[in-house]
């Protein structure tokens, strides 16, 4: 089930890079031909962002990375491969070369993908021998966290091939969008070809500037395309009336004259200059780098929220997760003292203006830790689903020191007491050696149908017994069973003052 | 400078509702003028809906609304009002009656927006006698969320009108976007156009689902566009080379085959009913009132990241926030004991999957009313920006009871104690006459260059004194002073079994 895939890439650049980071930090294994002398570097430079970026996205310790591998030839990368992406130029007589040399070299039953954004199927099958495996699997940049992947086949292609990619993709967090019908640009550069050509004329007849465009779609409906459609947002301003109904009545508007600006304008250098002069105005502020890690984190943001209400592409988000979850507890994991069950990168959103993490933070880590303890002493959905929780019903915290933005954080787990009904954990935040906070918790085990405590049930109660039995070899952590001690009424304005 | 705004809004509706609940819960005055039988319950609804977004979105207590008036006749709306927005149906002999109207009953010195999507300017003026206080002020549904206001202005209008407009908008969260030459559809209509022809060839051409071609977006180019748009995103996937040699490359693409979609299919009622049945089957599952609340709960969840992260339309969302903190700032606030500073709405992200308000969230709350109190004190950007802040070391929780979405919370606080550079403050949570949890926190001031205690400057020194003075007659509540039991090493698994 959670068996290794040996993806090969054949193209790093950006987008092949998006693809080998998506494998990889699934804990899959990746072999990649790549003439540009310059491939490691970049791949190495995709890998570093995507990495970060899952931590923050997934708040979970992540599977171990898988085997990264270099090759001089096509065929070696491709030997032994189940899926094999083509990320080369979008020029088809590249394209031809490349996905031959691939089909020919690669196991019969790899699927090979190609990240064409503008080629059908039968214009790339047009050029091979054996087309039947060559597909377009064409994703979309951050390919690391961008789940959409359009999958389209042609008339020489196996029976259900889809089908297949599709399963694949969903084990690297990859939501398989099949298209129907073959035609250039499939669908959503369609789209985004239409609102290039629009946005070029207004540039170029000084209607806006590249910023102005910009904000014109950020500001407005960039925000709800991030999570509805063109035409599920249409359905909600069409109201009581429906769909069929707005449609008629917003059809005559196509015919007006705002549809006259048809063609493409001409690419002049002048027109090609003064874009790049408007960008550097607009976004010349930051660097590359900075400018990716803005938008990495924006997206991260974005898919958090989308997965808390369980909505769109946060449930490709919530899916991965389980996977990852999955990859993880097969690994075998020492039941070490203390225990360390949860890790997490702390993203830029959780710091305060003083640039440190918030307050409530602290207890999300802590809180997520213990869950990730429930988990390991037992307590799965099937649990849960018999009406069995567990609720914290006190707390106290020590906050001993800072921390900062992407700081890793480990938790030390202990088991400072039991009864049947009853668990006392104590977790220690750990920023590399330094211990950053301490959280003692009571935590109450709850018959949620009945609406009161009740014992732990098996396997928890045992399980628990037995670490509370091993911890309590344990010298009592600094800081537990302390409260907070009253100030003496001293008078603090004088003292101030003084 | 917090002085209130009188907003008459012609017509009301899903457009002009969201404007009229921008203005109400921004604390300003709105008259309204609209014929519909339904326009009360429609607008009820519309700013019902509005004030749960707001809440979410804020955090913070929200003004006073202002005062809602409905009027029998345009005349009687827009006397002496400060911004007249007319919101009627898109057609042009309607607008220009009624605006012709409004400019002749609105006070000289209104600005008189329209809402139109398509018009420009001149086509609005040239059928108005006194054209020179309306403008095109376009908003984006739902207008009480998106920031975007695309503003035009034509020859016939008064010079400086737009940045009149501007400055008005900024103060209900709203972010005026100036058109520098007047257009049909202006600037994002223009690009949804164009997207909504491609849209509609690819379901005519049975290329792709209405909810194929949604997900083509949401899963995609729509996760990207809420924060960059098209240029900003292009010149991050261009990479070094530089955004003109991006567009260079890019170009001819423009000129392949796949433009040659530019024609309007044929709107057949066949086409109208086939979008209204796969619409059905992509979003009956939820009826619409329901669709908005995700929608809205979605946006309101990326307007925050954006917000966390200072980007994009979260800029807006915090010039917003410290807007609204003024006008509460300005109306008089009992000094009651204990103090009631802070009040929050828990969003649906905040549960759990037990369905109740998740561990870490009653400390943000308590966080949050303790920055509440820190500013009650007058601790503010000038305070922090001298070097002085304060950290929590130590807490302690008591979680009371459960706490359901949509709950209504508020906070009562205690000042326990204070001494020259620390401060014991308690909180409790109330949902409605529940107590739902206790916080007992020990703050300590610093100087955060020194990075080491210091004590509380003028005039948190003497505030604090005479707070902590006045709250010392109060009887110690329930749980201060309060530590975490140690369990008997009681057999827990042999008593869960017995």
């Amino acid at each position: 089930m959670t068996e290794r895939l040996k993806m090969a890439a054949v193209g790093g650049g950006v987008i092949g890079g998006g693809w080998i980071a998506r494998f990889l930090l699934s804990g899959h294994d990746v072999a990649v031909f790549d003439p540009h002398p310059d491939a490691r570097r970049i791949i190495g430079d995709v890998i570093a962002g995507a990495e970060r970026a899952w931590h923050r996205l997934f708040d979970q310790p992540l599977p171990p990375r898988g085997t990264l591998t270099f090759h001089d030839g096509l065929e070696a990368a491709v030997a032994g491969a189940d899926w094999v992406q083509e990320s080369v130029p979008e020029t088809l007589e590249i394209k031809h070369a490349v996905l031959s040399a691939i089909a020919g070299a690669a196991p019969a039953h790899a699927l090979i993908g190609s990240s064409t954004s503008g080629f059908k199927p039968s214009d790339l099958h047009a050029g091979i021998a054996k087309p039947a495996r060559v597909f377009v699997a064409h994703p979309f940049n951050p390919v690391y966290l961008l789940p959409l992947v359009e999958l389209v086949a042609g008339p020489a292609n196996d029976d259900g091939i889809l089908e297949d990619a599709e399963r694949v993709l969903a084990r690297v967090g990859m939501k398989g969008l099949k298209v129907r019908a073959e035609i250039d640009a499939h669908i959503a550069d369609r789209l985004l070809e239409a609102v290039w050509r629009e946005g070029l004329w207004l540039v170029n007849d000084g209607i806006a500037t590249t910023a102005e465009i910009d904000d014109a779609i950020r500001y407005g409906f960039g925000l709800r395309w991030a999570q509805m459609g063109l035409f599920e947002t249409y359905r909600i301003a069409g109201g009581e009336a429906g769909m069929t109904h707005f449609i008629e009545q917003f059809g005559p508007a196509l015919k007006w004259p705002w549809t006259k600006l048809m063609d493409v304008p001409e690419l002049t250098p002048e027109l090609a200059a003064e874009i790049g002069r408007q960008s550097d105005e607009q976004s010349g502020l930051h660097d590359l780098r900075t400018l990716e890690r803005i938008r990495d984190d924006n997206l991260v943001g974005f898919l958090r929220v989308l997965r808390e209400n369980d909505w769109g592409a946060g449930q490709s988000v919530a899916e991965m997760s389980e996977t990852l979850r999955g990859v993880v507890d097969d690994a075998p994991r020492a039941d070490t003292t203390p225990l360390r069950l949860h890790e997490v990168t702390v993203p830029q959103s959780w710091l305060d203006y003083n640039g440190h993490m918030t307050e409530h933070r602290y207890l999300q880590v802590m809180g997520d830790a213990t869950d990730a303890f429930l988990a390991h002493v037992g307590m799965d959905a099937g649990y849960r689903a018999a009406g069995r929780s567990v609720y914290t019903v006190e707390t106290h915290i020590r906050h001993l020191d800072e921390v900062a933005g992407d700081a890793r954080l480990a938790v030390e787990t202990l088991v400072l007491g039991a009864d049947a009904k009853r668990l006392r954990l104590f977790h220690r935040i750990l920023d590399g050696e330094r211990v950053v906070a301490t959280g003692e918790h009571m935590l109450m085990h709850v018959d949620t149908a009945a609406g009161r405590a009740s014992p732990f049930d098996a396997p928890l109660s045992d399980r628990i017994a037995a670490l509370a039995a091993r911890h309590s070899a344990e010298p009592l952590p600094d800081g537990a069973g302390g409260a907070i001690r009253a100030i003496a009424r001293a008078p603090a304005a004088a003292e101030a003052r003084g």
